[in-house]
């Protein structure tokens, strides 16, 4: 029996990249339901390829003109939604068994504790639930039995890693950063960049959000955050090291200083498949890793006087209660901005260095509370950006 | 309770550094048997720090001279045995539950034999055990329930990260190997190589025996044949890396084209102590692998012109039945040549390719044939050395 899943975020860069995979293993998947935003060529072509029972679009224009483009045989099989309600449909359809939250930043939220508390398993390649909510998530999941399937490619490394081993076993994770667009750049030059420059990316094809997002470490930052939820381990323990390869995805120190490691190609499709098929591996045709053609894996520390946001992200980590999902929020805020080029590129780590002095840590957050403190991050960041915004 | 064990070769490099881990954890283990071969001042040292049930040594005579030295006490409570009845005693203490096969060389093929005959767990480092009748080992072993557990470290590396995958997952194994002390020499100047050069190691510290194999690539060769008998697969899906820096110690690609690597400095009690706590990992303190000091992991090709015996040993582990067993039987007469100054370095594998040519392969040799085998290479090694030794 092919397993059923919803996909939150169908024509993102991971949307698309699950529909891949499951494209290429019709007799191992079925696409339930499938939520997106505005790209509707998009929407409409994978409703003809994988026929899902239900469909969600952003607005109620969207999902109106989606209905009146469908050929009327397809517009019939598929009931279409939209907005909050329909991406919260998708998430909770009675029929899928596994969710993929590929929905990019807070907005993911919502929907992926609506499939945990449907008893879902998920796909979870929303990075920003376990950061804004994850003393929540995982007591959600814990009650309702729903597995967190990591989709990032350095807490899947890590997954593989621990798989058959015992939790107690594990002495020191260490995530591995490409180091971003800006790895080799001065403070000056990094002053002076633009979205294009940022956008970037050495080695991964990503979204704009999380390819900013590496070039602050930001994004490192967030993954230790989602590591310390998923493995329940203290922050001490999980390390980051630039390795500009990207090829060594994740590493984990065991008690007997053993260390296992995940490697690939960058390609996203590796760690989706095995959240899909998780604990089984099916055969991909895509091309192996050929470590003789990259010749050389190199590790150094990262720099933490260019890259203050990692350690700001350590301290939120730490800190926990409200302050992550206020810092996040303010983040999503402040690079769109600067993708937007109403701010520079350090104006992100300023915004966020003043978020996290002026927020009021509340310690454990009712998902009402997260809400609220993402709401006044995002008003606060806009307010801190039109200060300190030098156009 | 404490597991009981038995050590072959207790005095060699990975004897003593079994004892080392051992030592370390006297809650976890127990010493029941130990073999050694003449040095009686360390196998007197280990009676006094492990207290066995029986101790073997080489000769009648070393016996008498051990049982002599002991203080009277100590030689009430230890059984003094010796020769080959005595190291099969030691393999098969009934006390025992598992057997440290630490013998160098095809020596330690009765022994490993008669210990999985006792149905005892084998921790191997014996790799000619499987290279020489890996197929009526890896038969006895699945008919009286013994597990292999692989001491070498790239074997173990493999065996870690295949713990908790399923066989059929696993794609191809990649060993990793230092290249030995003539990774980058010329064959000009292997010609000319003295002993002292070829044991002059770059990364590892171990016995004279198996360092002159890393220097021929014939250790590699070995380990290939090992692989083969141990993870069940053909020779074109186990592949061999020169990766000097001895850091990644295996990989193993599944059919998804994921890779999991086992890393960790270059030291044999992690593999060994792995082999010991399988399928548990237990705390140990010897130091951290530190990547960033490290700082780069590189790999290349095997050269198959200056290294021709790593595609000498594929052809004997393919072609199979008594040919490895007699490649590896010249073997160890050609390294004893070199490292008397008998023949030079070249001449190892001269003698192997003539070997190869000449031995009539029994297709599926019993343990008799073997030995018979073994006895006629060793013979026919020496005549090849006469003739061709320049000395």
């Amino acid at each position: 029996m092919p397993k059923k899943l919803a996909i939150l975020g169908s024509t993102g860069s991971i949307g698309t990249q699950t529909l891949d995979v499951v494209a290429a293993n019709p007799e191992a998947f079925q696409i339930t339901a499938l939520a997106a935003g505005s790209n509707l060529t998009e929407v409409r072509k994978q409703i003809e390829l994988f026929r899902p029972r239900l469909v969600s679009v952003g607005t109620q224009e969207s999902a109106r003109r989606l209905r009146d483009e469908l050929p009327p045989e397809l517009a019939r099989s598929v009931q279409i939604e939209w907005g909050e309600a329909g991406m919260l449909a998708a998430a909770s359809h009675p029929d899928a068994e596994m969710v993929v939250t590929a929905v990019v930043g807070s907005l993911g939220l919502s929907p992926t504790i609506a499939a945990i508390q449907a008893g879902k398993d998920i796909a979870l390649a929303n990075k920003e639930t376990l950061v804004a909510a994850g003393h929540l998530v995982t007591e959600m999941a814990a009650a309702t039995g729903s597995r967190i399937l990591p989709v990032d490619s350095e807490h899947s490394a890590i997954f593989q890693c621990i798989h058959g081993e015992s939790r107690q076993s594990v002495r020191r994770i260490l995530l591995t950063a490409s180091g971003g667009a800006f790895r080799d750049k001065t403070r000056e030059e990094m002053r002076r960049a633009r979205p294009s420059d940022a956008l970037a990316h050495p080695n991964w094809s990503m979204g704009a959000k999380i390819t900013v997002d590496s070039a602050t470490l930001m994004n490192k930052g967030l993954e230790v955050i989602e590591a310390h939820w998923l493995f329940g381990l203290p922050y001490d323990r999980i390390d980051v090291v630039i390795h500009p390869q990207s090829i060594v995805h994740s590493l984990v120190e065991f008690e007997d200083r053993s260390v296992l490691a995940q490697l690939g190609s960058p390609d996203m499709r590796v760690p989706i498949q095995y959240a899909l098929t998780y604990p089984e591996r099916i055969t991909a045709d895509w091309p192996a890793l050929d470590l003789v053609a990259v010749g050389s894996l190199t590790f150094r520390e990262p720099d933490p006087d260019r890259f203050p946001i990692l350690r700001l992200a350590y301290q939120a980590g730490r800190t926990g209660g409200s302050l992550p999902a206020a810092v996040n929020a303010a983040n999503e805020v402040a690079v769109d901005l600067f993708l937007r080029e109403k701010i520079g590129f350090l104006e992100i780590e300023q915004i966020l260095l003043q978020i996290a002095d002026q927020h009021d840590v509340i310690s454990q957050p009712s998902l009402a509370e997260i809400l609220q403190c993402d709401a006044w991050a995002r008003k606060t960041a806009l307010q801190i950006a039109e200060k300190i915004s030098k156009y």
